[in-house]
């Protein structure tokens, strides 16, 4: 190998037009079935779950002396060297890791989910900011649920924001994309009680069983569930707001309602 | 009145120059005592707290049709109106509401907290994200703990950052900052029991007997809780962490642990 030949120096270079084409546009992301991430902690959740890694980007000057390129699994023909100006232009929203990758992915349908036998579920029907997936996300890992559902999405699932916001736990978390519709058919299917959090005819969240196989369903921040929901559900839950304000982030809100379930379920492995 | 006089046009007019430098140094607002807050939301639970609104910059093409003027209740004499080009500069962070205000604050101190006869107190011990303290802040809220404690903060409570992602609630909740030994010495004077946020030697946080007045206490993301807290606490507390992740975000460990509270005592304006 002819390591000069590894290293990007210029703007032009079409790896870097590709790798920003790839952030920017989800046409791009489903074209090639590729999607970007940035970081030394999301690039090793990647590697444990065994996506293929199609490329990494290096910079060592961003990166500092924390982290080295030994740390992390991957082919040696699949790294490329990059400049600071490269790495700035690439990580184009203020990455400060110096690493980034191209991962392969193929998107999972509801029938590719394997559920346990009470499944905990998340479903977000509409949800409007890549933050607040990629924290939702972060909370179902926490949270051991088996899958989030995502509804009717206004956004892309591989978004550079739901990846970094997630924190790697869009590698852990097994998340699907589908419409409402499908989604209700699926957990009836299922037996999967459906529980919309509404503050309208609704109950104490406290005061549901979700020992069963249970779907927590949240609506957007500004319109919270359709009607399509409302009507499907088995229980209207809520979270009781004591203050003067009158509602809580989404991520907040299924953390809450989460660990919930796991007060009620006290998994086995936690006692003693 | 002579309304042209009531129009700021120039981004060198002194104004905008007052309203960057409160929004950019804390030095500043606390030599001014005023901080700066944009929206509508956030303006009226100011003014229902009954705090003094100074000065309040009004940019109609900004705001569009859905709000005006006359929705809030402040003295013609202390209105501005700005043109687009001086609300983007004065809204330096992108700001899309249409409304800033300069706001009159005194800095709570420990001993001007009034407290419930069993509190639910928040503590966070050199928080560093701005936007994670207003996160908590709209979490307390929401489960109506008395007070937020922010001890050795690495930021200001009025920073822009912390009131706009409160919305609202750092109006609404009392919020104090002062050192971590001021914050033990009341707590332990009160007789409210310290819950420490900490994964190692501690109990699972729904084993925890919150019905008495509690502070539920959180270190920072990076470096968790001093010794000097865990050496303090009456109860050290563990949310579990059922994926392969370690960490939760701080708001989100808040609202989890506060509305664990909430369940237990289950507040009588909530039954039937």
């Amino acid at each position: 190998m002819n390591s000069t030949n590894r290293v990007v120096t210029s703007l032009q270079n079409p790896k870097v037009k590709r790798l920003l084409a790839l952030q920017r546009k989800p046409s791009e992301r489903d074209a090639q079935g590729v999607f970007v991430l940035e970081g030394w902690r999301e690039l090793g959740h990647c590697l444990r779950r065994g996506l293929s890694v199609e490329a990494v980007y290096y910079c060592p000057e961003v990166a500092g002396s924390e982290h080295c390129l030994s740390e992390i699994a991957v082919p040696e023909d699949s790294v490329w060297l990059v400049t600071p100006e490269v790495y700035s232009k690439m990580a184009y929203r203020g990455g400060t890791e110096g690493v980034m990758a191209e991962v392969r992915f193929e998107r999972l349908r509801l029938q590719d989910l394997r559920l346990s036998p009470e499944p905990l579920v998340v479903v977000l029907e509409s949800v409007e900011k890549p933050g607040n997936l990629g924290a939702v996300l972060r909370s179902a890992d926490a949270a051991g649920a088996d899958a989030v559902i995502v509804c009717d999405p206004r956004g892309d699932l591989y978004n550079p924001n739901v990846v970094r916001s997630s924190l790697g736990s869009i590698f852990t978390v097994p998340c699907v994309s589908c419409s409402s519709e499908e989604c209700v058919a699926f957990l009836k299917g299922k037996g999967i009680s459906i529980l919309t959090a509404q503050l309208q005819d609704s109950e104490l969240y406290y005061d549901t069983d979700m020992r069963p196989g249970s779907a927590i369903v949240l609506g957007s921040e500004a319109k919270g569930l359709t009607e399509l929901w409302r009507r499907a559900a088995d229980a209207h839950i809520r979270i009781p707001m004591l203050g003067e304000l009158d509602s809580l982030n989404v991520s907040v809100s299924a953390a809450i309602l989460l660990f919930e379930a796991v007060r009620q379920r006290r998994p086995a492995a936690l006692s003693g």
